[in-house]
């Protein structure tokens, strides 16, 4: 299993290999992480309550692949490190969102009494 | 710095301590992902060509963050090893877009001749 | 009730009494559909299957219009009529999905035998 | 030009004829609508600033009716009325954006002083 550092290295590298950093724009990554969250969402139209995977796993496999390598090329364009945006984030929520008032509920944090 | 494994735990633990795995279906984690990146995307509307960014690093971080979070959740529950799915679809992407048709271009695969 | 061209006139007067018009490029009411859309969706996360929605009617209809203005914006910006270029994609998907092929079936045309 | 009513008929015949009723719940009409939103911004990833669209007038005419076509499914299966829910929303929109604070101004409602 690889690294972060290694995986942004494989993503980054991809991309340099191409001269494709001069596309980058924060706005187009923008963008496309929002279309690769769109073909991820396609695999579910139609599909009713959907708890069975199995048949969708190999696609929906190469669309949350598409998603996470758009997210990893944007913290490099802006400077951030995923491990650490991730962590402040999750800290964040829990302060949002205390066990005690949000176990066992699917309500918006400005919802929760 | 915190490894991949890691921040798994760190993610499924704050589903788990709330108990909200019951709501994550992945139809609602796709949906999610799509509504978290499209509040990613809201902070460049507007915004013309929009190349600077560092008034906007501390939104784009959170929204980032929240993105690569339910990406985290949506692996999780389909059980895919994030690390595996971003080297395969590199590997993939490598065979699409060969450097030699490829370089600076941003065409799709299926218009590089 | 409005018609087409009274409607298209109220949003358009909307904009321009505000001076709007500078920043509506296709790109960025692209973005703002998007945006709307993703608005609209909001409403049905962890919704399970929601087949119920008089409880969320009021939210649907204002989220729905915003997406429909917007829709109204692009259309006169691009210079398309809404209702020429809705009558000739019917035409088209009655094309893709001959009755039938695609009688009580969810397929996409590419899956229709 | 056709009327909205006339549209609507249109656009539910198409459905009915396909006995497609029965996929429609408003949480999949929702999704439809954003992917088909997704395919309309699609049209503009990595294209820059692009104030120039007559290259992309008939992929953005095809996207942008697929979006009007899904919003009037999702109108009459919630029973909304087209019209009646745009001339709300932009009496909202009006009371929200006084034309003395929002002239010339692409900022949020919220950031108006």
């Amino acid at each position: 299993m690889k690294t972060i550092p290694e995986l942004m290295q494989d993503i980054t590298s991809f991309r340099d290999e191409r001269n494709w950093k001069q596309f980058h724009t924060p706005k187009d990554l923008a963008i496309s992480i929002s279309l690769e969250a769109a073909e991820l969402l396609e695999i579910f139209q139609w599909s009713g309550e959907d708890l069975i995977v199995e048949s969708k796993r190999a696609k929906i496999e190469e669309e949350l692949a598409d998603v996470l390598i758009y997210c990893g090329l944007m913290a490099d364009v802006v400077g951030l490190d995923v491990s650490e945006i991730i962590t402040k984030k999750l800290a964040e929520n829990r302060a949002k969102y205390p066990v005690e008032k949000a176990y066992g509920k699917s309500d918006k944090y400005t919802d929760l009494k």
